[in-house]
């Protein structure tokens, strides 16, 4: 069996309104991650996004989660890119830890 | 660069045939969950349910994966409120570990 | 309040191209996985694959996610099955930990 080479890496799942997509991968390449995965077909509800008294969405926006897999170093400033619009708008970025094998690419 | 302020959550992926989802928001609003996000074009096989000798889903069945990141006091509450439903139908409840930041109104 | 049983497992979080769908799941069926779901409707960019210089996805691919909770002791053995592939192809596999209630068939 081969020895798998674990990076421990943060993964940012980050809800939005699908209209914005481009402004959250622009901030994500200019952090300097190198890749993400989208998944289309997402609704949401309620208020929980970052402020009180905001309604998160409408039951019928057509939201979008960007799944990326970054270096923990790199958090901070997407996160920083980002508080300018969920001061603005609605949406949520869930933080997690996860593993990869061998991830040569995942920017940073 | 900002001081963020991270709340460490629980995410609930819940993941259940799409005709069941207002039983299932249902019970996340009786819990106090302030909002949820829903990723609809999922498909499942298998029997990784809840029961032995469950099978979970038939692979044309429409499935629905509910995301909400809730308290982990509202944790046991949610499941409980499950327990009825997985013992008649098929589905999957995962839980994990997320941070969020600023997190007044994910409920509780 | 019932007592929940936790189990701890690992999700592993799969994306690759759709058409690789099948060659995706017989890895997990021979690995003992008892269940699966999919995600479709998802796309990717950039190089966040295995190897350096690999491009992971075009814009325009079909990707799916297959989202698979394992016990610990197979992650090691299906990501040896998917290690050719990945030298071959473009994707990520993401490991990290959740936990269920009652997980009497998850495999293994």
């Amino acid at each position: 069996m081969p020895d798998f080479n674990f990076t421990a890496l943060k993964k940012l799942e980050i809800i939005l309104d699908g209209e914005h997509q481009e402004f959250a991968t622009d901030i994500l390449d200019r952090a300097g991650v190198k890749g993400y995965t989208i998944i289309t077909n997402v609704s949401g509800k309620g208020s929980h996004g970052f402020h009180e008294g905001h309604l998160m969405f409408n039951e019928d926006d057509v939201l979008i989660m960007i799944i990326a897999a970054v270096p923990e170093k790199l958090v901070n400033p997407i996160l920083e890119g980002f508080e300018p619009f969920y001061n603005e708008h609605s949406g949520v970025v869930f933080i997690s830890d996860i593993q990869v094998t061998r991830a040569i690419k995942f920017g940073g």
